[in-house]
């Protein structure tokens, strides 16, 4: 009748990582079809002010490793922010995928009431684990995914919803 | 140790369905301080086969009340598609916190272990409760929440982070 914290966290962020390497593995094939240099997907930005891509798929594999590892209650692993190309963000995503493989549904236990504290820009936020999950982590991993996706599709790859949820449509 | 599937599917859906609500009431505000046309917002889209943001509004509406009527085995309710406005739009969001606001814990006892049927345009697809919510239901929902938000982000609406996440730092 319930869903164990494991389950509503690690599969999940690991299939939405996977389906968006394959996302990123598609705006390579465009640029090399096409001749584009990778670039001008990386820096792509939706308005002036907004993260690059670069960084909304560095933010989304921040988001995963700081969820699950909170969670579990394990360090957070830390990435060094210096990805340059598909290839490096596509390491980067495969570290992420890695470490959450590390993780063990014991390691859950207690997660849903465990005290979550979080330094926010101007003030410490705490949540039980089980709201941290879904009204913090959740919201936050898809916004940064899904806004990368965004960056390739507007910029004329052509990907659809059957990639991003590539690994759903298999039962992966 | 454990998340109710409850717990893991209606009050996040109503947080994030109340947020988007607030970020269409930033675009409304937009509009009317620069007398932009909202119609410029409602069919704007981040590539020309993309849906429109009117459709996005509609499918994240469609995705809340379809994934929590699948889990709580209720009949889905029915909207018209006939919205035409920021305002029609805010109705739909209304009109679906108002419908999550009526389904209660004991209908989703069970849920994570009931058999979804989805019908997908060239076959069925069927899933646990747990794994619909988890792989299918979040993945779409936050989809179409974030590109109605980018849609607006990228219109110029000043709109950040804080828009999207209003309620999860209010602690609602």
């Amino acid at each position: 009748m319930s869903l164990s914290m494991y389950a509503a966290t690690v599969p999940p962020l690991r299939l939405m990582l996977k389906n968006l390497s394959a996302v990123i593995s598609k705006a390579e094939a465009h640029c090399e079809a096409r001749k584009i240099d990778p670039n001008a997907f990386l820096v792509s930005r939706l308005y002036p002010d907004m993260l690059a891509f670069t960084r909304q798929v560095q933010i989304a594999t921040d988001n995963a490793k700081g969820a699950a590892a909170r969670l579990a209650n394990v360090e957070i692993p830390k990435f060094e922010d210096n990805e340059a190309s598909f290839a490096d963000l596509q390491a980067r995503l495969d570290k992420t995928v890695a470490f959450l493989d590390t993780l063990t549904e014991a390691q859950f236990e207690g997660a849903d009431t465990r005290t979550i504290t979080l330094q926010l820009r101007d003030r410490t936020r705490e949540f039980s684990g089980a709201d941290y999950l879904t009204t913090w982590a959740n919201p936050n991993f898809f916004f940064h995914v899904t806004t990368a996706y965004a960056l390739l599709r507007h910029g004329g790859v052509e990907i659809g919803k059957t990639d991003y949820l590539a690994g759903s449509l298999l039962g992966k």
